[in-house]
């Protein structure tokens, strides 16, 4: 059997992907057997597979590139690959055990990775062509997912015929760091689990009102005084660099979010004259409320915060928050208000706001980001808005599927790119089956043309962090989050039933678990394997 | 320091406790310090705590069984107990150092633990005086908990007096293993956090109708056939004691539930028979109801199923369930109907079931044994119901606090003892701080005589297991359950602020955490040492 994985651009040194990946996954069979796989979770978008089996032997299972191949050894996405994906396919192997494919092995079982663009089927040999080196790596999660094993502990793969690409481009997940600190390990591993899913975006809130955990090069008092303890609960820049870099090889990119103006308690703590003074009667209250607009400082040190962001953070993408900022301490201010009068602003404090937000756009516009604002940003500030910008759509609990839908409208008629949030706040919790209320979402249903309908790039799972850290991430997040990761790959007409989906995220859930990841279960059963983790 | 133990009665050696436990924890101060530390959770009855602090060196600390005490080394509830305190409080020293105490090194600092009745207070030594050896591990517990350490890891406890006793005899967990299997490690872990919050019942639902994991030495074919996976997903003899010692060790009784004659399709799978038949048309349809309760080779198997189970839970309670019986498979038996006949039962089927639990009752009466039942018995079967049994009140989600009220009352009133359990639904999830249900509950706020009061013997926080196994037990278990556990033990005036007991609760959540324990935030916020089991 021979895989062999075609890319047909040489995208491997560009770091980090922007565009659909597509695949293309065969499998050829050399034994027959019985029909016991599965499947592929999320949906491949086309899947034709055979009761045939082939028996796979850990000790004669080659990955390689093909001689055609334009990677070669030396790849390093692909090479770790290789490795983690022999332990991902064959736990009971787990010495880390993979050898590289060579041509003399041919009546050994082969499973061979070139980038050439044709798809070559050989008797015994399976075969993955892709366009990009990312594209690659989803199409060897497939094919991990398609290897089972009997009751007596032996491999199998059926026939299988796929061909797949995401629907969307945009999968993220956010995780917040501020409300509780994640350990680096909490993310590493959730880093895996997203790739098991095919997600590709981490969107990182990593600072925020109750702590600020990033340890700055430029301000380290941000960390020494923001963040819940100094040194325990920061995350280094090597931290920072080490979650870029588990990310980067699973194909998930990291978009970091440093939200303002509001959610900045944490900030004021290490940056005197940063926040806006309250007022009462009068006097300062010793409150202390959004990031002070008025001062040609504030925008000084924010020009001087993201310049180093930008480089710590390699993403062409940056977050800027601007959600939910609370204008009555800027009311109370006097100096705000005298401020607020010498730019014409009058009484209207959205104005204000949307200067704000302008300036912080324009800064890192000049970075060259592309920058991601909560929905909020467009409500208030439209004149903020630019069609170069992707604005989140950001609902809290309040919102409707209704809402939502015409909020798509409305933001995309404006041709804003939009990235839905609204259905998948997944830190809100309820007994019993809710995962269906995450499945069942159709982010295309509003009212608009083909062309609005483009602009909608993606979707994304937000686990705020309010009454979650590392001890209840993982079985909150998985196997829900995966509900949500079907939607957003998957062709829609494919995947409209929930019952049928049951039993796929049942058996996907089980195999989340059999890899350590603490998922829990869906409803009365059990896995072969249950998790030991205990 | 001295921290002497007396036990008013050697209970040792009775295995199970049935009554309440008392003691008496007094630690005396040596050095003068600052006070930081965070009090007991369950709240003792007293506490009287002092800023003054002792520094503890944990190469100099000591536990001993005193020279008047009746219990002495080779004792192994405590012998045990003085190794697992020692880790716990010393986590830093992990190597399970622990020392008895000697008297020559009375210049060391010591903890001595003795049975003796009196309470002698020298200077630098604490003495916990205990009524049982159960008594006396709570106690241990308690001083675990008043030590704490400085930001530079010197370990300190605070001068202060307990005076303790819990109000309730009975605070039970309810684990379900048939809707899920549970590893018996998850088991364990659940007995370590349960002795932590003070709870001193397992409630093990350890079959019902998705599987059957108890492994009989009589009938083996009821978990060959009926768990899960006929190895993997079992509890073996073996396993059934480890449980049941780790359980002893900890103050724990376990006291194992065979629910019947509903809630048993998987019984149904190893024994033929067992089951009723239901009929369509006339004739078998091929699916089962309820155990058959008209067949005498029901009983026989019951009391011989019964006589094993009785020697495997040494415990003298016994949980037979008896709730949520569906009728409708009885009615459409033409045997089981020609058997009401002839019994007189004309068509009420809740004779039918009477008899039944009538017959099952008096079967372990037989073996010695305490009968618990579901509530559903002492509604429709009172005649069943004498007061020699306890009562489990039990209530799904539909149950009100109004509607339960009513139930302690009546059921009281009848002179039954009662287990309250309707307001302790922990698997019901819910988004927030729904801890708040379950510290508010007022178990004796029914309307009823003072003896009537008296029959509520205590409570139980119930986890069914349909959402549940050793994925999400642990965060979904704690602290939330450690609410319901203050109830249970503590002074119902000195804990009826939630506000109050936020901060208390915060505390104990990270010493959970630090002890190992997956236990979830209650909200934003941090623990000093995070969860690391990721």
């Amino acid at each position: 059997m021979i895989l062999s994985v075609s890319c047909v651009m040489s995208t491997v040194s560009s770091g980090q992907h922007t565009r659909p990946m597509c695949y293309l996954l065969l499998l050829m069979i050399l034994q027959l057997g019985l029909h016991t796989a599965e499947g592929v979770w999320p949906l491949p978008q086309t899947l034709i597979s055979s009761t045939e089996r082939f028996h796979l032997s850990p000790q004669a299972f080659y990955f390689g590139y093909g001689r055609q191949s334009a990677a070669q050894q030396g790849c390093s996405v692909l090479d770790a690959a290789f490795k983690r994906y022999f332990a991902l396919i064959f736990p009971d192997y787990t010495s880390g055990r993979w050898n590289l494919f060579s041509d003399k092995n041919e009546s050994k079982i082969l499973l061979q990775i070139c980038l050439c663009y044709n798809l070559s089927v050989f008797s015994g040999r399976a075969s993955l062509k892709a366009v990009t080196v990312w594209g690659a790596l989803r199409g060897l999660e497939s094919f991990s997912q398609l290897v089972y094993q009997d009751d007596f502990g032996s491999y199998f793969v059926n026939k299988t015929d796929i061909k797949d690409f995401p629907r969307f481009q945009f999968r993220g997940i956010l995780l917040d760091t501020s409300r509780h600190y994640l350990p680096v390990q909490a993310i590493l591993k959730t880093l895996d689990a997203m790739a098991y899913s095919k997600f590709n975006v981490f969107h990182w809130h990593i600072v925020d009102d109750p702590s600020f955990p990033y340890q700055s090069r430029t301000f380290p008092d941000l960390s020494s005084k923001g963040a819940f303890h100094p040194m325990t609960h920061i995350y280094t820049q090597s931290d920072v660099r080490r979650v870029i870099s588990h990310a980067r090889m699973r194909g998930i990119r990291v978009l970091p979010e440093f939200d303002s103006p509001g959610h900045t308690k944490s900030w004021g703590k290490g940056q005197p004259d940063l926040l806006t003074p309250c007022y009462k009667g009068g006097i300062p209250s010793g409150t202390f409320g959004p990031i002070n607009p008025a001062l040609p400082s504030t925008y000084h040190f924010m020009a001087t915060l993201f310049k180093e962001v930008s480089v710590v953070f390699p993403d062409s993408y940056i977050h800027l928050g601007g959600d939910e900022v609370d204008f009555s301490c800027w009311k109370s201010n006097p100096y705000v208000r005298a401020f607020m009068q010498k730019m014409g602003f009058g009484s209207d404090f959205t104005k204000l706001e949307a200067f704000y937000m302008e300036n912080i756009v324009n800064i890192t516009s000049a970075l060259n980001k592309t920058s991601i604002v909560w929905q909020d940003v467009f409500d208030y500030h439209e004149r903020v808005s630019t069609p170069q910008q992707i604005t989140h759509i950001n609902y809290e609990v309040r919102s409707t599927l209704f809402f939502y839908y015409a909020e798509l409208s409305r933001m995309t008629k404006a041709g804003m790119r939009v990235v839905l949030a609204a259905p998948w706040y997944i830190n809100h919790i309820s007994y019993g089956q809710d995962w269906h209320n995450y499945y069942t979402v159709q982010p295309l249903n509003f009212s608009g043309t083909e062309e609005q309908k483009k602009l909608v790039i993606g979707g994304e799972v937000c686990m705020w962090g309010e009454y979650v850290d590392a001890t209840n991430l993982t079985p909150r997040l998985w196997p829900r989050a995966s509900a949500a990761a079907e939607r957003l790959w998957s062709d829609e007409k494919q995947t409209s039933n929930v019952d049928m989906a049951f039993p796929r995220l049942q058996d996907f859930r089980c195999k989340l678990v059999r890899r350590g990841i603490q998922a829990e279960p869906l409803y009365v059963g059990h896995c072969k394997q249950e998790y030991q983790g205990i």
